[in-house]
């Protein structure tokens, strides 16, 4: 697979590229910059950091780390020339999502906040987890490296949500916050966090009732593993028809599910 | 919802009228015994130990935790009275597993080994896991207290069994077994086991590639969930159409996830 | 060892009678309650419940889990009888701790108000490990039930203190209280906080420091312990020389440390 | 701190070297290599690869990554200098160890064959919890990466030490090898390994008895911190009188202990 790397300067962009280096089955097409890019015109791996005019080597497939105000001329170039992208910007506001689902009519876009495949399938563990288990408590904790400013972290926020999800209710009811004094109010969901050294990120999904407990854990040991998911989500993508895709689609979920229930060695 | 309970003199019996005892929405309807039981006539709760012929007050729902030699006898009861029938004896033969399948062609009957909600649950994460990070690395530990003589345990074997499923493989040709001295063959699943104390039952499911990795893990700290789990299998079977069914069926797995990936809000 | 449990009809005093029950070693003597409590005279045991006055069978040592105002009564009955006395009562006032050092003079007295021994001796491992990483980053996690109404737990504050002791600190001015958000400042000390289910008590020191940590971990899983605990206490505390020990003399770190780094096999 | 490092070419000497690269206390004043390497006279920070005859600029400290048979020169410049010196040689003989000996009668030797702070903590801490919880149930568990040939670790098997020697026992006596299937000995140590995608190296010692456990987790997240303990014990190492000490006497357990004790807020 050919890919056209999108904000290729950024940091996420770059870790990209990296693991492109080291990939046996995909390779770097295209290294897209903006037009006052520092890097314009630099070589990097077989090819060199261009603008998306400049583009002469069409990829399979583009990947966008770059930022809200270049989505539409991003967009703009995948519907001309009918390309699978996957859009990795967070900040989007309602208009420019929008604009994703208008696009998504014409080509397959896959929109990713956070490109862990790890999480992506912790998300989808949880919410059907809160629901099998629905007088389970629920709690989430997370731990980041010392110098994360905000807490609780938005993947557990998000792993709340979909937890919330799971049992078909808004998080906003049964959002607890972060937990310290006060006695537990039954079906709410709360939050501990830890700050502490060089962690990259762990996060814990406990459902637990009388007697027994699952946790759902994820830990992160190298940021290289979002340059990877992201290329994992651009494989998937092409060959997709058209539509609005999120990483929880690439997981194959549904039909493993399927496979399982159907088989007759289930227990 | 009223119970009667097969082999209740047993361990699990005993566990399952204790559970009812303390339940509010579910009652001991009968507690059964075979002919020959020394308590036999003795009173249990708002009833007494009787044989199946005794039983006077139907039961909406039979729970079986007595011995195969007697399946032949609980199936001819469940047909002739029409009752949904929870099987959870162990050691079940062929032609017994036969017998089974064909009396659900009348009843519904739901047949399982282990009745921890819990752990069934455990099983269907670990396969879709699997079949999600298809390059992952599983392995499996299990830790129980240090009377137990087997190991690994039963349930860290069918977990390993539901990561092969999980990935259309067959477990004996992935089984590393317990994992010591030797380099790991790309595609094993590898076991560790530690016993110690009064540890009632801890499992946990590694999925690791470079850079993250999942954990599954399940902690029983009190046996009663073996017979709460039978009751909720039971609740569930009342309703349902005949067939023979496993405790992942009463996890309602596949219409959350049908759910979740019909909602737009899944990222 | 014969123990006379003061405080004997409190749900202490009956779990260290329930633990004499089944000691091959110790064997209850007096079960010890107040003038006006309902089970005076009743059997327990081979004895039977009795007041101070009415003990006839001279135990070898008594343990307290009776309340601050009996105070007085049980120092004068220890002094008058010299016997060693294990005092697990919480909520003594700076008077009732003074009446305790000065009675310590004439009797060995120890003084508990956790009387697990796997909690002291994680005191003192967090204390070691904080002194001898005095780069780390410290966090304290702890996972309580629900019903658990304040926050951190006493014993994760302990815990705080014990590795601001290790590092010669006052854990005022380094306890960063629950983390949520905001930056983390340097050489502080932060606590998170889990509530669901029938947890009994857990707890988490971690010391993080650039690419390793260390993580200690202590986890309850029967209240029996605090009663085994107090046994305990109470066994070593006969043939003590007079004094005020508290639970860590029990564990004789001192002699083991020393016997470690005399041993020439050391590394 | 002026650092000598010898078997500067290697592995773990370059890691010593870039760790000096980055450190604001220590600088590297020689990279010491054999008479044939291929590095010698190449620059390096602001000295360049040297052999030990051909060093100008003298060190205040001598650490030793390289290779048993060149123990004896590395000596004989150590003593001549009156260098303290770390060496981190693994596979000394009998004799070698001798020599060692020998020469920490003039000088300050720390031998150390793993050099990560924490692991020589978790040690310590290990034997000291096996002493204090004489009847709690000792178990190892291990994780590392996959392409790890031997299992146990040698830092599993040392802890498994660690625990008998806390317990005045021989660890042959009692060293169960790896769990696998039958019954629990009382009193043995087992052990369990899991391999796993990049895990760098993971270690757990469980304490279990009735009720309570405690576990004692060491985490490698990057194999820098084997560089920097042993630039921590060599920084120790400068100023100690003459003998041979080892990674555990750089982390004063003895005087934080005794200092432990002698407070009276202990509880």
């Amino acid at each position: 697979m050919k890919v056209g790397v999108i904000g290729a300067s950024g940091r996420m962009g770059q870790a990209v590229i990296a693991a492109l280096q080291t990939s046996s089955q995909h390779s770097l097409s295209a290294a897209i910059v903006s037009d006052n890019s520092a890097r314009r015109g630099q070589a990097v791996a077989t090819t060199h950091y261009q603008t998306l005019a400049e583009v002469q080597q069409q990829p399979d497939v583009l990947i966008d780390f770059s930022l809200p105000q270049a989505l539409t001329d991003n967009l703009d170039y995948a519907l001309q020339h009918q390309l699978p992208l996957v859009v990795c910007t967070t900040g989007l506001d309602a208009s420019q999502q929008q604009q994703l689902a208008a696009a998504a009519q014409q080509i397959p876009i896959l929109y990713a906040r956070n490109t862990s495949v790890g999480v992506a399938l912790l998300e989808q563990l949880v919410a059907l987890s809160a629901a099998a288990l629905p007088d389970a408590d629920i709690e989430v904790f997370e731990a980041h490296h010392k110098h994360k400013k905000d807490g609780p972290s938005g993947t557990a926020l998000a792993l709340g949500e979909a937890a919330a999800r799971g049992r078909r209710q808004h998080f906003d009811d049964i959002n607890a916050g972060v937990r310290g004094n006060g006695e537990r109010r039954d079906g709410s969901i709360g939050f501990s966090v830890l700050r502490a050294a060089d962690i990259v990120g762990e996060h814990q999904v406990m459902l637990a009732q009388t007697g027994e407990r699952i946790e759902l854990n994820h830990r992160v040991s190298d940021r290289s593993i979002f340059a990877q998911g992201a290329l994992r989500a651009g494989a998937w993508l092409v060959g997709q028809a058209p539509g609005l895709y999120k990483m929880q689609d690439i997981l194959n979920l549904q039909e493993t599910l399927q496979r399982l229930l159907d088989s007759e060695s289930g227990e």
